[in-house]
């Protein structure tokens, strides 16, 4: 039984719930051999409650399923956006699309970086239940599952932005067509003639990495095309990573005569590996990146890329998160995907004749 | 009197505070014709009081220089953390910085954006009177006499970080040192025998951009070389200008052999101004920009920059502020400014043989 269940089908009984609800914490504090007050405080996020208690209580409290009346939630008005790494380049365009929906609808946004970690931090969680945001947004990161319990305990709905790892299908997610999008990638390359194309990878443990290498597999295997696992580098979605990688491609023998970089930081350190090598983009080398971040445009020559639609994915998070927050805002958990598009610029031609 | 100062020397006299302060709590009740609980509503960001009298409260603690005792604060573990725009693409820059303090201290970081109205939002101020941080770091982004005398009644300290304007000597302030940053750059390409020597300016209104811009000026006149109006154009530190500007002085006549772009996003707009106008950097345009955003290391030829520390500035203004918020933190206003150093890479050379 996943954490949330219980929540959901409990919300159902809200307009008894006041008695019910009170007994439970009652049960609890009973069970737990402390007062309801201590109860309380540990819902409450309280610092003078000792170690051992809370975890018992918090342990009852997911054993229970109890969850935190909304009425009696008394949300802070901010949302919590946490980051799984704010290196990210693409963390300002996110950041602004939440704060499009906070602002309108008079919330502030805290933010928080799970240092790389895919999951926040154990201190994270009690902070957040502490300050009662109306709801949690997640980028490239999870939650545990003490954690989600956490959060479902007090009424504090959760959304996750790209996933890195499966969510579940209980957790609404908002994410983009990557699949789609590296398909069109290297489609386009395939079009323009291209039969040895390389790709740089993001880290494996990213689904919206695995799916954009899918869909360039399928790209070439639909074109009757070998895919060739040593055109095939492992990268991190960083530009250094574009560059090592991208040496390593063009260095060897048979090189691609085009690359899909997997995001536009890999393509730039890629931009980069060609100067080195004296390889001409596009007349030597086609390069294909995926996100279009404002830099796509300014670098020389502008950059082909996917463009995914970040701020609005954000906005659509922010917006699913204070819909989960209404006192009506029960519902099947959502997985939306927002469209990418190919973005045709100045980095792609027709093969070099060899 | 400046709204901050009666709060300085109030502390002095924090030990027998207690007693004092309820007096003058009472007093201004009396004053307001309204009861103590109502003046601590206003003091705590409540909703439930009618705005008359809580602008006619306010009006009074700000006439009394009232300020909210320490101890009494209850501080939430948030720093607050205001952008005058979050398109600044070195904002990334700045977040990361204060992420890293405030995680270290145990908090969170709120994230808010004045919407390029250089002083936050009268609606900003109460949320964050009713949120109580530790403190509030505004980047390029100041604040106005009432929103001081907010923050000062409730022992909310403040910095400002790269003050869009004068700040006032009694305001805790971080910076960098603009003008020899200017004088760098410019410095940099007279030395290479550039006489024709361009500038794209930030917004006047920012104290930073008018000391680089100074800095340019200084470095021509000591060198003995004509500052010429027409070379130095206006802009904003959006790459957009550096192209349009761009375009206008690389078109003139006599155009300029090399220009101090203001920023490195200026300096992108004036490489794409470049390639569209078929100019070969840095054969025939040397650039120079200033920040050293990761950007600049990436772009074709690698931007010669000025850097500006923009994490440790970022962290040096989180340290301040919670050195303000200790209890024994209150000191003499500071204004540090952090050293800028000249970053030469592959943008600039000898001016071309006319």
């Amino acid at each position: 039984m996943t954490p949330s269940e219980p929540a959901e089908t409990r919300t159902t009984t809200r307009a008894t719930g006041r008695s019910a609800q009170t007994a439970t914490l009652a049960e609890i504090a009973r069970e737990a051999g402390v007062s309801a007050p201590t109860v309380s405080k540990v819902l409450n996020g309280r610092a003078d409650v000792a170690p051992a208690t809370r975890s018992r209580v918090e342990e009852l409290l997911r054993a229970h399923g109890y969850r935190r009346r909304r009425a009696e939630a008394s949300r802070s008005p901010l949302i919590d956006l946490v980051f799984h790494e704010l290196e990210s380049a693409w963390a300002m365009e996110v950041i602004r699309g939440v704060e499009n929906v906070a602002r309108d609808a008079g919330l502030s946004v805290v933010l928080s970086e799970s240092m790389g970690r895919l999951t926040p931090g154990r201190t994270w969680a009690d902070q957040v239940a502490a300050r009662r945001p109306h709801g949690v947004i997640l980028v490239l990161s999870g939650l545990d599952e003490s954690q989600r319990a956490l959060l479902t305990s007090r009424s504090i709905p959760f959304v996750v932005m790209d996933p890195a790892g499966d969510p579940g299908a209980d957790v609404p997610s908002i994410g983009a067509t990557n699949w789609q999008g590296g398909l069109a990638a290297t489609r386009h390359l395939v079009e323009l003639g291209h039969t040895r194309i390389g790709a740089i990878t993001g880290p494996s443990r990213m689904m919206c990495s695995r799916a954009r290498i899918d869909g360039y597999r399928a790209a070439l295997e639909t074109a009757g095309l070998p895919v060739d696992p040593a055109l095939i580098r492992p990268g991190d979605f960083h530009h250094e990573t574009g560059y090592r990688e991208g040496l390593k491609l063009l260095r060897g023998p048979d090189r691609p005569t085009a690359v899909f970089a997997g995001n536009d930081l890999q393509a730039l350190g890629l931009y980069e590996a060609a100067r080195e090598l004296g390889l001409r983009i596009p007349e030597d080398l086609s390069v294909v990146g995926f996100d279009d971040l404002p830099v796509a445009r300014w670098v020389g020559p502008p950059l082909t890329t996917v463009r995914q639609p970040l701020t609005e994915m954000a906005e659509a998070a922010a917006k699913l998160v204070l819909d989960l927050a209404k006192e009506d805002g029960d519902r099947a958990a959502t997985r939306v995907e927002l469209a990418t598009s190919l973005v045709v610029r100045s980095s792609t031609s027709v093969p070099p004749a060899m």
